[in-house]
């Protein structure tokens, strides 16, 4: 098969190394940066480096365009109008009801594979990047079945598990899981930097909960702009309704309803159970909460310990104490036994710990 | 001297274990739940377990009432009553102009330790809970010095950073970085799992973004309740001014403003190095992305690979694909040369990884 790859960045050039890896495709590379492009063939994430979109797409038959989400539009256009009559044409963009509403040409469905969001550039591309992840597919009605079937295929083939979803639903449900927890993360640092301000240095140290609220803040503004132009519609009712339940709190703690604060406080937290239940691939999460002393080797003496149990970390949080000498680290497990097991390894290595 | 603990949970258990270690002071305890009591005796918390109020008090020195926030004012104002005159009287609450505003009593000072906000229960005591955590002061124009002077030279001795605040300013710097973040964490939750039922369970695995964001949400209501209630009009302040923001990002949305969504998230992304830079204990962090497989073992061989190498981990967080093979691991180190010694020891591990 005839792979080209628009745009050869983290996600592009990751296309182009999951293609390679089982020999049976010849990938073609084409990018604006020719710096970016003469790294993805060193890296070996292409096989050919075009020299131009014409070029690029002749003979193609599946095209990707992996380029940031503003330059999405007139990128695609390009290349439906480059490309053969029989090629299929996708895009990995974070946001789909655009770049879907603009092209109703059968060959294109939009695309977005939920990887690579922590780092960006092709020196970072892997091949094994999509093994296992959702990739989101927004077909139209116009879409040849044909060609949706071979980009299924092929995206099946790389690892991934495509899905389609309509790119209303997609876009709305990413604002309210993604889009909007940046803009509340970018809320927080700026409120609680005033904070700092007002209080002439002499603020605390800022508490686990402020940490892990704002990690996401200030993400790269290159990328994010245009996520949130382009899904805004949708990121304003997600706006409107946490506005909505922020006055509903204010209300309660004006009025000093104990009653509202605790029955918003308890669904909250069983909204939070029901998430990391449905939310995490499916599996059901245990939740464990260690106490460590804050040194090197801690963190290893208790992986290694569990993975020597055979019990697999999901994800974990060190949340240390202000001056770092010790910590309590939540640490994530799959399911109910694994969570027993995680509890006795660790009880066993003298850490106390409770099923959170 | 003769310390009087009132209420041992996971604060007052740890102040009696401290207090214990040198060996130089007796700590009586006394506690409603006559379990928690036996517990704390057992686990050596204290020395005497008392039979009530009066004789928990007789002849105390320092007495610390280490309740739950919502039953601090009627508590703190009965051990005032039952404590001999020459006694300091201190709390342990997270919020500390009402409990103040109650007791102009020259033996009162507002105490608030930044410890221990992940567990609870005696069982969890330990006496270096303590070591080297901020623990606020709070006095009044009429505290008595030598009492103040008394209770501080105890808190050093326990390890902790005694540092005086006025009350105000306190509560209103946690209704900034802790009260606020848990709001939006239940806010978040709430609200994604309203998407959840509208889109019928093909809700994507949730991302990194909003595990970080929502990993407080659902905090004990037993605790957070009287969290709120008893800073409601700092809170209140801050909900206003969050909601002016989340109005100001609305605008720029609905406008199509590239410049202001540009100039916000810029904004943010510099607040939040202010941030890291001045909220951990005046520590400048350096935060790295390192791509792992995700498999028992991984984070083990990076943790004691940093160890070895004489690097600290202040703090990390593991962002796994939907499908958990792999992940991007956040790892923050102290400062700029242990970033480099870090980024070198992680590289020569075969990882590849970026400073963020």
């Amino acid at each position: 098969m005839r792979i080209t790859v628009v745009g050869v960045g983290l996600i592009g050039g990751s296309i182009g190394m999951a293609a390679r890896r089982g020999g049976a495709h010849v990938v073609t590379g084409w990018d604006r940066c020719a710096a970016a492009l003469r790294q993805a063939h060193a890296r070996a994430a292409i096989d050919i480096a075009a020299g131009g979109l014409p070029e690029a797409l002749a003979g193609a038959e599946i095209a990707f365009v992996a380029v940031p989400v503003g330059a999405l539009v007139e990128t695609v256009a390009a290349v439906l109008a480059a490309a053969p009559r029989d090629c299929v044409v996708s895009d990995v963009g974070s946001t789909k009801r655009l770049v879907c509403a603009a092209h109703d040409d059968p060959r294109f469905v939009g695309g977005h594979p939920l990887a690579g969001a922590e780092t960006a550039g092709v020196e970072h591309a892997r091949g094994d990047l999509f093994e296992g992840a959702t990739w989101y597919l927004t077909p139209s009605p116009a879409t040849s079945g044909l060609l949706l079937d071979r980009l299924f295929r092929f995206l099946r083939a790389t690892g991934a598990r495509p899905q389609a979803i309509e790119a209303e639903l997609h876009d709305r449900t990413l604002a309210a899981v993604s889009h909007l927890p940046h803009v509340l993360a970018n809320v927080l640092v700026s409120q609680a930097a005033g904070a700092l301000g007002e209080a002439e240095q002499r603020i605390p140290a800022t508490g686990p909960s402020f940490r892990d609220a704002t990690r996401v803040a200030g993400a790269p503004g290159s990328v994010w702009t245009d996520i949130y132009l382009s899904n805004a519609d949708a990121l304003v009712e997600q706006l409107d309704a946490t506005i909505a339940r922020l006055e509903g709190v204010r209300e309660a703690l004006r009025d000093a309803d104990r009653r509202a604060i605790v029955a918003w406080n308890d669904a909250a937290r069983e909204d939070r159970r029901r998430l990391l239940e449905a939310g995490l691939a499916g599996e059901k999460l245990c939740e464990l909460r260690v106490t460590v002393p804050n040194r090197p080797g801690v963190l290893a003496q208790l992986a290694l310990g569990l993975g020597r149990g055979g019990v697999n970390i999901v994800d974990m949080a060190l949340h240390p104490a202000p001056d770092m000498s010790e910590g309590v680290l939540a640490v994530w497990v799959g399911g109910d036994e694994d969570g027993a097991r995680a509890q006795e390894l660790i009880e066993g290595l003298g850490f106390p710990v409770v099923v959170a």
